[in-house]
């Protein structure tokens, strides 16, 4: 078959790396800090296995019918409560739209706002599979570069004095790939100066309630509602499996989404929808997500000792206060791509910084997923990857 | 909010008008023949629930966990079995792609090959939510009007020796909305023309196994696999709300769809799938899928009597072997929009065909479904559909 049949959008986008690295380990004498998922020892196994059985009680036959592309009203509901309770922050339930994972609210978003050359800008590292998604429109991608406390200001500001882009990417909570969250400094500075602008930002939060430090920052949803939208997700507080998530927008995009929503794949699936509903009244939700923070938080500690304990001098990286990821970055000048063929023979695995930045082939950086893995595991695991780095950088 | 921040592609695509008429047929002692949904009374409940029960023993924790964008390996060797048994077709698993509905595949292909402009042929009536789908990826549509052999063969071969079309969208199997399938001597005449060039098909077929008459007849990818992109569903012989699809595609297509699926939502419900692949395997889902036809059969037939008998002369029918819809014309000239507004006063509801041409904002022509209403109901229907034209047509 030859290449000319594909559309222009489509044919130079590669699969995506971290989902094929996925693949490869499966060998269990890995140690794999490479993925992206959740714990699957949190998950929570009997609570959903009865709430698959109940919903046909709660909703009858109709679980199983074709129901509306808005999603659940009773599921919508919960979802504007919750940010209610939470967050104190009112959202009304028919500006929620359910997504089959808020992957596809970032894919909808693409598609509603996103001309061939509109700008975009976003973090820099960002979100993998959202550059994979913004790119399949062809926009003009403006990365700048994060520090500890998230999108540099400055240039950000210098940027919007020249280009009015369409839409700013963010994850300010925990962002994948760095673990890093925007300061509430950053967040005010950045609100306010797209505040009264035809931009939109996308604030990407599937992370949030997955705090184990620190305290909870203001959303940028309730700073400039009306230039923001809003991605949430079930994936990290009940399972990424079942995919499901949402979007709040402000009420003329909302509409947009709901069409671009219908042509890809007319509703998430009612059954799920109702499933997790039910999950989700029929349980301490709050105490699990305790549980999974808990957890995460320990892991997380346990790899920033043992980060400190075996990595050699130079190696820096972020202090995350939740989510999955953290990530650590090599002097100047060295190759996580060689750092991973070193690793690869040492048994262990992580993501190299490169997809996750504009047109890289390397980069001195590095994702590292820490909730995947036992205390002992993630010890033994960067253990060998500080051996992996001590072969591979000079000694000094 | 000003539009101009929308896409181009988005900015005039109306919201489904089939979706918003299922809202309004809510009202009970209205007949809605304007649905496009699956029985509910038929839906496999007790099975889907002990299936939902049992995945977790058979598959473990890791229903809940993110898994394969291509989607669940049993799943596609089952649908590979499926070819294989029940149409004698040789289709390797690794090139079947899961989606979320197979209306995902619909967007997919447009996605990964239609670029601004390009020339894309469906048939006229066409599937309303094909056309919405392809229209955000901003093509030239040439609709082909389908006489009672499906698409005309000679306008085809026509249009063909002019343009070099990316897509040919098609559903042969009764077609949403006409209800009219492809005769052979037609797909074999198409496949001839398509076959040697560049053109891909889009079989979109989730109606096959829903025969209730006449004898299943050869499959595009059977006559020509290398320019056939074929779309599968659960949602006619289990159920819709579920959300479960695939794509069988060529090697270098599947590579392009999987690029486009991970985008779009990163994989389709494991939860789900693996549900589907429960049931599937401990059922006896053939005998199911009798009984669906059985009684859609039934329900067609009824539909027909009653067309007989009430609607007044002048107003043609499709005589469908299959399916869930039936697509009724008035004499030329008469407006099915006005019929409507006749049919709401006797409390019958249906979907006047405007929307499945391309720009059209009235016609003489309807699909009625016939899946959703019993015998009675059905009989009822037609004869206040029946008295709607008597008061909107002239006698003569």
């Amino acid at each position: 078959m030859n290449n000319s049949i594909f559309s222009d959008r489509i044919a130079d986008v590669p699969r995506s790396f971290i989902r094929e690295i996925l693949k490869v380990a499966l060998d269990h004498t890995f140690i794999s800090f490479g993925g992206g998922l959740p714990n699957r020892a949190l998950f929570p196994v009997e609570p959903i296995k009865a709430a698959a059985a109940k919903i046909f009680e709660t909703f009858g036959n109709d679980v199983l019918q074709y129901a509306d592309s808005e999603g659940s009203k009773v599921l919508r509901e919960l979802i504007a409560r919750r940010y209610k309770t939470k967050k104190g922050l009112e959202v009304l339930p028919e500006r929620v739209l359910i997504t089959t994972g808020s992957q596809q609210g970032i894919d909808l978003m693409g598609k509603a706002l996103i001309n061939e050359g509109d700008d975009v800008v976003i973090d820099e590292p960002c979100y993998l599979a959202a550059i994979q998604a913004f790119s399949l429109y062809k926009p003009r991608f403006h990365p700048i570069p994060m520090n500890g406390e998230g999108m540099d200001v400055k240039r950000f500001k210098n940027l919007m004095s020249k280009i009015k882009p369409k839409l700013v990417y963010t994850v300010p909570n925990f962002q994948n790939p760095s673990g890093i969250s925007y300061s509430e400094a950053t967040r005010r500075a950045m609100a306010e100066i797209i505040s009264g602008t035809k931009t939109m930002l996308l604030e990407d939060d599937p992370y949030w309630e997955i705090r184990f430090s620190g305290k909870d920052l203001p959303s940028f949803m309730s700073m400039i509602p009306e230039n923001t939208v809003t991605l949430g997700s079930f994936s990290k507080i009940v399972s990424p499996g079942i995919r499901l998530g949402w979007m709040v927008a402000p009420d003329a995009l909302l509409d947009k989404a709901i069409i671009a929503k219908q042509a890809a794949d007319l509703h998430t699936s009612y059954f799920v929808q109702c499933m997790v509903y039910q999950y989700m009244v029929d349980n301490d939700v709050e105490k699990h997500i305790r549980l999974i923070c808990d957890s995460y938080g320990k892991q997380c500690r346990a790899m920033m000792d043992a980060i400190k304990e075996f990595f050699p001098p130079g190696v820096t990286h972020s202090h995350p206060e939740g989510g999955m990821f953290l990530w650590a970055a090599m002097p100047e000048g060295a190759s996580s791509r060689r750092l991973l063929d070193c690793a690869v023979k040492e048994k262990v695995l992580f993501v190299p910084g490169d997809p996750f930045y504009i047109g890289r082939k390397d980069s001195n950086t590095m994702r590292l997923n820490f909730t995947c893995s036992n205390e002992q595991e993630i010890r033994t695991g960067i253990e060998r990857l500080g051996n992996a780095m001590k072969k591979l950088l000079p000694s000094r």
